[in-house]
């Protein structure tokens, strides 16, 4: 079991790709036209023409400008592991035609991805529509078999880490971001996956021990309304002793140190109605296992008349033993008005009873967050330092699929184009290199696709940059830096230096620069700025449009 | 690999529950805080305790009035091999804090589910808010570290199974429904499952190999718009041979057979311009690798002006030589009025040459379908037989994710209440039990649930349902039928009968035949009437209140 313990981002730096993170991941994960396909190009004698394919999507999710790249290192692995195993091939003979030749499965008996190049821009870059994230190219059948696992793990992923760095956004960098979402999540991958990828979009930890375990997250995490209302009254606890922090001696009841602060803090702020029993034991008996970590969840019977002074009062005694608690977690009402609210009373607490730090401790709130309640807690006005996010988070509520496809750009070197009556689905063909050009400021100001063999924009040269499909629509830059954005990370039989793919704390280190890179008004929440990425030069503009007009049927007014 | 054969359905109709479909599932897809409670109950003296948990919804999702019920056999695989191995443990221990005792990681090292009763509704069920789905008994400490991944396996079954049977209702029984969506899906497994559980709800059949093999459910798929453009021109095909059906003789120039009828076609509908030669070429190819199952993507190009044509020029000469063409796919465009025209197409064929059924050859539509364009493509009348569905469905795009939550309503035999200022977040005390109360046309009426001591609603006799947290909503039913709702699918150590798991197949005729059973009303699209589900029992009501009260802090106003 000891592979399991090194999460696959730190084997990937290390150059070995043994297998995927999640065992459903084999060739079978696949459309089964992705099969008949391969059979059809066997039996045609075009299995091995090769073929050039590019993976993008059409349009930024959740209304915004930019697009967090993710999926990458599952791709490179899927690719690397890419075998059919004998039950599998016995499973294909059985959903194909009776009619398929023997000879077809023993050609996917020997498959793999020797002869296969992938080209790819790094994970955790900032993207956007039609840009190639990745180019495939190989023998056609081979490539068509990497078409539904690549855009199933590359859809998602970019998807979800698109939406943790959007809250990261809205709830700005000083703020902890937590994911909560696995029991939300769209199956246990999903949940995998998208704690995975929240992180690699900016957040700090996740309470998802399986995600924690394969990627080395960090996990947060302390205690439910359940284990609150498991407790009926202070009698329970049987072990009322605490030893000191420092080890220098035994409080023997606990419990009663507990008692006599509550009632100093109900004399201080002239509360008379009793706290909640069950929830004062609770707190107790958890501040007992984990004096060094008491964090709270005060809201299972009333905020500010119960939870808030229960917890004040088990924090106070750790006090009085050395320990420093940790805050609490607010799970509903009013957020910015109870974190305001417990602040106070935190505060009051600091200055009556001169416990320096105590106005400080830490308020986590939950409860169904996603951008727009973030947004309206920072217009309102709140105390809250973390924020627990799942189900939104996690499903991608507000959007739930990224359009990622997989087209086919060229074969035996003869450029392709997929046409369609809705222009933004015309695919742009050839094999083609893109760059992003950078302005003055450090901003980048363009993406631009070029054909394969056209020369690199350069620094301080003006370029053409013009809109593949409106003629009007174009632009000289004079780049201040230009950056090749694709990168070889499986060289197939090429020769080419294969990438290392980075640890995902490096993947999530690349995310949170490149944003911060970016314009700001490309990345506001509210009608942001695009970006201006969808561009070719000069002499791909021309390619792509004499192409278009030998393809397009002429069409006939009646 | 022989155990992958089998589906997991099939093996658990056996009795056998031997390990989780998907591999990821271990007590570790769990989040935290179940972990450090677990310490906390143990710390105590308090893991052993009794404790009772409901899972349930509270709000029917897509705006609708009911929810199938999927996801139990998960759980029940997951209890049957619930056990942590020694890594797992020693992740633990490094998550937790240094100051756990060494004891407790003993407690898990032992730690099963031989203890835990699981009582549920059956698998594929019509389900309704609050009633429990699962009810869980068993030590407090073993049961809380079943709340996440019994959710998470729930949550995404149980919502994607609803979306399915949402979609066959409105396409019709008479359609056949094709699940497409792997590549859009929230993950592989998002993927597996959404293939698994659409099947439940209603579906005919996945695109996804992977499903097929594990759960045994019909594949579908032919080529893409790819294998359409990877060919140039008819030049490319080199062996033009096809074996008649009957394997009387071979036509040695298939290909010049095509290009005689696409003349004669051309002539018939006064159609001149060329259809394109790539896409014939590519129709001819697949056809002479599945001269059986000729279904063509018709739309690459030209929908009318080629794709038809080319596909009725291939599918006649097919029929030359004895075989019979399955039908066409359209993915883009007007569907409805595409559909049409090429019916008309069809049946002018079928009458010009005199070709028995071409006329009903099978029409597929994909293209981002959902309920919503089902809904407009019946109001403006198509000839489609078979749709493909992807994105809206797997992902749940209306509602990404459904409410399953997990609460305590017992412990020692006392009953707890989860107060809320949200009413519809109260939870329903006590150990219940449920039943479905069906009326004189056989349709269900309501769900109640009772005390577990109390005895059951009898046939023929009049029982006071009562809304649990409305005092004024009531109603007297005389039942002509009841049904006990939660059955014991896994027994620990009561000795009771353990239900077995049927298979998926089972499952979905359970599904189809319930929401056949429902009261039309209930199941319109628009402003469904509401199943007046929410019902305890007169001496339930009276308990809860007398609860609700005790627990309740009384307010101040100020």
């Amino acid at each position: 079991m000891e592979a399991q313990n090194n999460g696959p981002s730190e084997r990937a730096s290390n150059g070995v790709i043994d297998g995927p993170t999640n065992p459903m991941v084999t060739p079978l994960l696949n459309d089964l036209y992705q099969f008949t396909m391969a059979y059809a190009y066997w039996k045609a004698g075009k299995h091995q023409e090769r073929a050039v394919f590019d993976l993008y999507f059409r349009k930024n999710p959740f209304g915004g400008e930019y697009t967090v790249f993710s999926g990458l290192e599952e791709c490179i692995r899927f690719i690397a592991n890419f075998k059919l195993a004998e039950d599998e091939i016995d499973f294909i003979r059985q959903s194909l035609s009776t009619s398929c030749e023997e000879e077809f499965f023993d050609y996917l008996r020997g498959l793999d991805c020797s002869d296969v190049e992938v080209y790819a821009i790094p994970e955790g870059s900032v993207v956007f529509p039609k840009i190639p994230l990745l180019r495939v190219e190989g023998p056609i059948a081979a490539v068509q078999l990497l078409e539904t696992p690549f855009v199933n793990l590359i859809n998602f992923a970019s998807l979800v880490s698109t939406n943790a760095a959007r809250h990261r956004k809205v709830a700005g960098k000083s703020k902890t971001l937590l994911e909560f979402g696995l029991r939300r999540a769209q199956g246990p991958d999903g949940g995998v996956g998208a704690s995975k990828y929240c992180y690699l979009g900016g957040f700090d930890a996740t309470s998802n021990v399986a995600a924690g375990k394969l990627f080395g997250i960090p996990l947060r995490g302390t205690h439910s309304h359940a284990f609150v209302s498991s407790y009926m009254s202070l009698d329970e606890i049987t072990d009322k002793s605490l030893r000191r922090k420092d080890g220098s001696s035994t409080c023997e009841d606990f419990v009663s140190l507990v008692q006599t602060w509550l009632s100093k803090i109900q004399l201080l702020n002239g509360v008379f109605g009793e706290t909640n029993q069950s929830e004062l034991a609770a707190f107790t008996s958890y501040a007992l296992a984990f004096p060094d970590n008491f964090l709270a969840l005060v809201d299972t019977y009333d905020v500010m008349r119960s939870g808030i002074p229960n917890f004040c009062a088990v924090a106070l005694a750790l006090g009085d033993l050395g320990y420093k608690a940790a805050g609490i977690r607010l799970d509903s009402g009013d957020l910015a008005y109870l974190s305001c609210q417990a602040r106070k009373f935190f505060c009051s607490i600091e200055n009556e009873f001169r416990v320096p730090g105590f106005g400080k401790l830490i308020i986590t709130a939950s409860n169904d967050l996603n951008e727009e309640t973030l947004d309206a807690l920072n217009k309102q006005g709140h105390e809250v330092d973390a924020f627990g996010i799942g189900t939104y988070l996690v499903t991608c509520y507000a959007q739930a699929a990224l359009g990622v496809v997989f087209k086919l750009v060229e074969i035996n070197n003869q450029p392709r184009i997929k046409l369609s009556e809705d222009v933004s689905k015309v695919s742009i063909p050839c094999k083609k290199r893109s760059y992003r050009l950078f302005g003055r400021e450090g901003y980048p100001l363009v993406d631009i696709m070029t054909g394969e063999n056209e020369p690199s924009p350069k620094v301080g040269e003006r370029i053409l940059c013009r809109h593949p499909f409106q003629e009007s629509k174009r632009a000289y830059v004079v780049p201040q830096r230009v950056e090749e954005l694709l990168k070889c990370y499986w060289p197939g039989k090429s020769g080419k230096t294969r990438e290392t793919l980075p640890p995902l704390k490096e993947m999530r280190e690349r995310c949170i620069n490149q944003l911060e890179q970016m314009r700001p008004d490309h990345m506001r929440k509210l009608n942001p700025t695009p970006y201006k990425q969808v561009s070719v030069s000069a002499k791909l503009y021309d390619f792509i449009h004499f192409l278009w007009l030998n393809e397009a049927p002429v069409g006939e007014l009646q």
